[in-house]
């Protein structure tokens, strides 16, 4: 096992009605909130409205920012930034999926170190800001996919060179998120499958890529997850008021994201960095970008490390099969048929993506994710052609 | 799912060698750390005069106090608060198994809040003084065992009474627990294993008693945590400088008192609420007498909700029955099985436990963890006859 540090120093409140608590929680973080949201939903739906009336019954006022889209750019935050600062806003709130709380946390470190957000992202090409302090950030998710509510990570596009780069600092955690599943059961089918996969992906991009020999509860863990999301995301998804599958869903996108399932493993997200410059350039869904990405991603792992993909069989598909060649095979089909099953299952041309372009998404990825090396993740090892065989796997 | 809150405001700092971090980490925290220890084992193995250096190099004053045995007793709490008080140090250190940890925990309300400890120990008699502040708490485990490292809970015994109590604040997390596995090679293998139980009841007895019906990620979480400890443990009792397997059961330690493995399930802590009383009153290791309960425990749960029992054979044991009754007698045997394997399986009268005390136990354990109620745990509901008739079995 490698060695980490793990501190997640947010108060997270969970629970069905636990929104009823904001006001409450959130009264001795200050008396001026901006709360960061996206341009319908959280409108439509009157959580925002009841947001609102919970701050001010604690004398809380609301300033509105409601410009958020999804795959949220650098030039927005900054404005939101600019209109905390203006305003005087003592925190920020996300209320929102994974671009409004990843906003928030981008506005919350604008309205209070100044400059631009993209100044603090490491995009490759320069030496970032550090991140000395944020506005305290509070999150309320929306939806379960991105774990913005457990986190100090955020992901944010350049509206001008459309890269998609996650960043990360202490001052990012939120001081208190409260994950509430029934603010999520508005969400329609396939944007919950999205951000199912999403959660999977968190935990199956490292469980495929690890490299320490011995993190036996991490894998476990990271199975934990897979399982669990496997289970709850077609209830979900065919009975969007299934409080129950709402809440295990609510809390696996938590849990993914805490440390617990992957720290102390040598492992990358290369899934995830191939997927970052697939949305930025073509603004589509980080988990429909995903979900074409793994059964690609799977026959790479299955050419050079497809032990963990017989693990997987066994653990998560119980594949009773004694031929490890036939059984890292037959994973690989059945995480194929349950992404068709759920309707997940893409490829990367009906999403609007195209050839010409895997060249610098190969490109991009391996420049922003690859830590200076010339590849992505360490086993298998993704150069620029083996990513390019990826995405014209995925095509 | 019930509702919760999950707030784990601890540094987890994890992996062999980051003792060397102490004096760092701990530097901005103050300038004199009262280090509170065994009265043997830390200063045999060369460990305690390792941290006065770690601590000196960063010019941090160290006070010891080495009076700290198993189960730890009230008075002798209260000395070492006073001491810390008169001593003027600015810090806990607990550095040991759980019995220095949780001892630093309750120094460090006296030190800071005055008047004796077991004012703010709920016994069941009285209303105990709330925790509103400590002194600053740094952890350092040298055993792999209670967790106290991770959560914001203490166990002290009152040397009068015999009481052996469980009591938790906020106030009560460390701020920093360095977690280095390479401080447990020399722990022998009685203790080791005794350790190891230990880890395993903290999630095995919510995953049996659990009555809340849809906590899959809970309860696979907890299978983890059993299935990593029960791999490790013959390990590490085997081998003591097998650091995998130690590093595994640090972290496995750790994760199972984090939250994440029982929150949201509505479960009891029987076999910690009938063990405490017994080790209370005859002094003897925690994990022993756990061990001893374990198989007549689950007797209980045959008769009462063999569903657990089913579940945990085929998930932990493997086990390939479809008659569920024998699926569930099977379960217990394989647990008796492993115990009898790595030298754990007890009886209670091999530990110098007399018969005429199991009214006492079976009243106190009730009294003391019932809530109130006359009797313990949801399901099984464990009223004073059911307790005595466990204590029967374990015998």
């Amino acid at each position: 096992m490698l060695n980490f540090d793990l501190y997640l120093p947010t108060k997270l409140i969970f629970g069905i009605g636990s929104i009823e608590r904001l006001g409450i929680e959130v009264k001795n973080i200050g008396k001026k909130a901006l709360i960061v949201t996206g341009k319908r939903s959280s409108q439509e739906n009157g959580i925002l409205e009841r947001v609102i009336k919970l701050l001010s019954k604690e004398n809380i006022e609301s300033v509105i920012f409601s410009k958020i889209e999804s795959n949220p750019k650098n030039n927005i935050i900054d404005e939101g930034g600019e209109i905390a600062r203006v305003e005087k806003c003592d925190f920020v709130i996300g209320l929102g999926g994974g671009s409004a709380m990843d906003s928030a946390k981008g506005i919350a470190v604008v309205a209070k170190e100044g400059g631009e957000i993209w100044d603090y992202v490491p995009d490759g090409l320069k030496i970032p800001k550090r991140i000395t302090s944020a506005l305290p950030i509070v999150e309320v998710p929306t939806l379960s996919a991105s774990g913005s509510e457990a986190n100090g990570g955020a992901v944010i596009t350049n509206s001008r060179t459309k890269e998609k780069i996650f960043f990360r600092s202490y001052h990012l955690f939120p001081k208190i998120s409260i994950i509430d599943p029934s603010l999520t059961i508005t969400v329609p089918p396939e944007k919950t499958g999205e951000g199912g996969i999403d959660i999977i992906c968190h935990v199956l991009d490292p469980y495929l890529t690890n490299i320490e020999p011995n993190t036996p509860l991490q894998e476990r863990l990271q199975e934990a997850v897979i399982l669990t999301v496997m289970e709850n995301l077609p209830l979900a998804m065919k009975d969007g008021r299934n409080l129950e599958a709402r809440a295990n869903l609510a809390w696996c996108a938590v849990f993914a994201v805490s440390g617990f399932p992957n720290f102390g493993e040598n492992a990358g997200f290369p899934m995830h960095s191939i997927e970052h410059p697939i949305s930025g350039l073509y603004d589509i869904p980080h988990g429909r970008g995903l979900s074409a990405l793994i059964p690609a991603f799977l026959e790479t792992v299955l050419e050079i490390n497809p032990k963990r993909l017989q693990q997987m069989g066994e653990r998560i598909f119980k594949i009773n099969e004694s031929d490890k060649k036939k059984l890292a095979k037959e994973t690989i089909k059945r995480m194929k048929e349950w992404l068709e099953e759920i309707g997940m299952f893409t490829k990367l041309r009906e999403l609007g993506v195209k050839k010409d372009s895997f060249e610098k998404i190969a490109e991009d990825s391996i420049r922003i994710s690859g830590m200076g090396r010339n590849y992505l993740s360490n086993f298998p090892q993704l150069n620029k052609e083996e990513i390019i065989k990826i995405l014209k796997r995925a095509f």
